[in-house]
């Protein structure tokens, strides 16, 4: 297997820097890819062992392009998460004085995040949009644009120095970021896990969402993230990408996929991988009747009264 | 094992009758008992080998002595079921005429069925209860009253005749008996079977029953019978007697009492015996995603996701 992972690039961005705080990735080949298709291509080629890229943004919600490369396609499969926290730095080329900025960029998905600040600060700037901040910040040190927003990190890179840093107009914005590899056995569970599975309705009738949702809720198992996606038939043809709470080998995420693939058309397990917001010892209680004991307690009863011992 | 069936008495009612339609009641001892009760405990001792009783009434519901008798106490389990029509005849001492009679006489659960037909032809006579509508007859043998309301079987044995018979208010009145026994490895399936659970709330939280029932409708179980009962712990507090479509070695009713058995502070299994209402052969297909094969193909699926093998 190549030890190399591919990355949404260019070099010196926060998928890079996200990236760089999983272990194992010091010991691999960090590739920069241009897009998150290309990245992701490499992983079902064999080229790379695996891809990171973002999958959701706490300001702007799950990152459509990820999620629809995942959705379609050979299966892949989702080994970990990584949060990170996103503020913006403005860089100017050394010497630049605020009055002095005419022209700022990065990449667009940049924009509501600095919104405000621009509105405040520089009200008059023109926004040119960049295909990454790592490139908004070279076209900076170009000479073409006057700063770009990015993260601090990049400033050395590109020769820049960082005229304000901590810009962020929603508090706590975070991007969340996988590392997705070709199907395998999920690794053991944490005990604060997360499975991902996308979820094609068998039919439409009234209620059918409610209980799709019913699978996840009569088993106790909460729900993090519910994002319907066009299925490509048509305008009002969706399917969705699920996150929900807990590990595939627990008992009651594993009646809950039996149920979701006995009731829906089709469901594609996207892997159950340890949850970056939370440690084991912060993961909520199960509710009464939905630990794993219990059920295994209930499976031991219908088989006595199967039996006739009751 | 003693070979005798305990039934509630006395000889030459509806339940000896219903009773008499089941094979195996040909190869033994036939046993009146004065009550549901008597006859229940005549099966928790030993005496009897099983016990012959009513337990719901299309005119008036569930019979409560029955269901409160099979819902606490030593566990019992339902081996089978009769369905008998209950239409009665008015008996008299022969040369009786209806002009002649003043007094009427039946078991108080034969008055709703032929309240509207005394209105029509007898408005004057007196009612008078008796224990049963064998006794009533008996009464009526002795002169103490004119006429009794009873199946048309018993005017032989009373010495009466019958001056009317197919009475009935309620169009396909029917009388469900059951055949109970001590739990043992239930009956193989048949194809139109049902199982039968008594079944205690955890709390009393909104929707709680329907959690409870989502338990039944997200395996695509249908119910045939809900009837609450109080649990004698005070004003409000009730458990649930269910019939539901199908046998506990069908995988959507196992997995359904495994469900009902992890949420509910208490489920008591009282049997899955054959239908007494249809054929195998007219039995409603199985809804999408819970036949036996979905449930076994979502199960290996299951394990070839946590294997790595998707």
């Amino acid at each position: 297997m190549p030890a190399s992972y591919a990355y949404l690039g260019p070099e010196g961005t926060f998928t890079e820097v996200a990236l760089r705080t999983l272990p194992e990735a010091a010991t691999r080949e960090l590739n920069p890819y241009v897009s998150v298709q290309s990245a992701l291509d490499a992983v079902r080629t064999g080229e790379a062992e695996a891809a990171f890229v973002p999958i959701e943004n706490s300001v702007e919600g799950g990152i459509t392009t990820t999620l629809d490369e995942l959705v379609a396609g050979e299966p892949l499969m989702i080994y970990r998460e990584v949060l990170l926290s996103i503020t913006f730095a403005l860089l100017v080329r050394p010497g630049t004085k605020l009055a002095d900025i005419k022209t700022v960029s990065a990449h667009p998905a940049a924009q509501p995040q600095v919104r405000n600040w621009l509105r405040a600060h520089l009200p008059d700037a023109l926004w040119e949009s960049a295909a990454s901040n790592a490139d908004a910040a070279r076209l900076v040190q170009e000479g073409r644009y006057d700063a770009a927003f990015a993260g601090e990190f990049a400033a050395a890179r590109y020769g820049l120095e960082a005229l304000e840093t901590g810009i962020h107009d929603a508090e706590n914005a975070q991007t969340r970021f996988v590392l997705v590899g070709r199907p395998a056995r999920p690794a053991a569970p944490t005990g604060a896990d997360k499975t991902s599975v996308v979820l094609w309705q068998r039919d439409d009738h009234p209620g059918a969402l409610r209980d799709l949702l019913g699978e996840f809720a009569s088993r106790g198992i909460n729900l993090m993230l519910l994002q319907s996606r066009p299925t490509g038939a048509g305008i009002g043809n969706y399917c969705f990408c699920v996150d929900a709470e807990g590990h595939i080998s627990d008992r009651r995420m594993a009646e809950t996929l039996m149920g979701l693939r006995r009731v829906c058309l089709q469901v594609r397990f996207l892997g159950s991988y340890p949850r970056a917001d939370i440690t084991p010892g912060e993961a909520r209680p199960t509710l009464p009747g939905t630990s794993d004991e219990e059920f295994m307690a209930a499976a031991d009863w219908v088989a006595r009264c199967q039996d006739g011992r009751f």
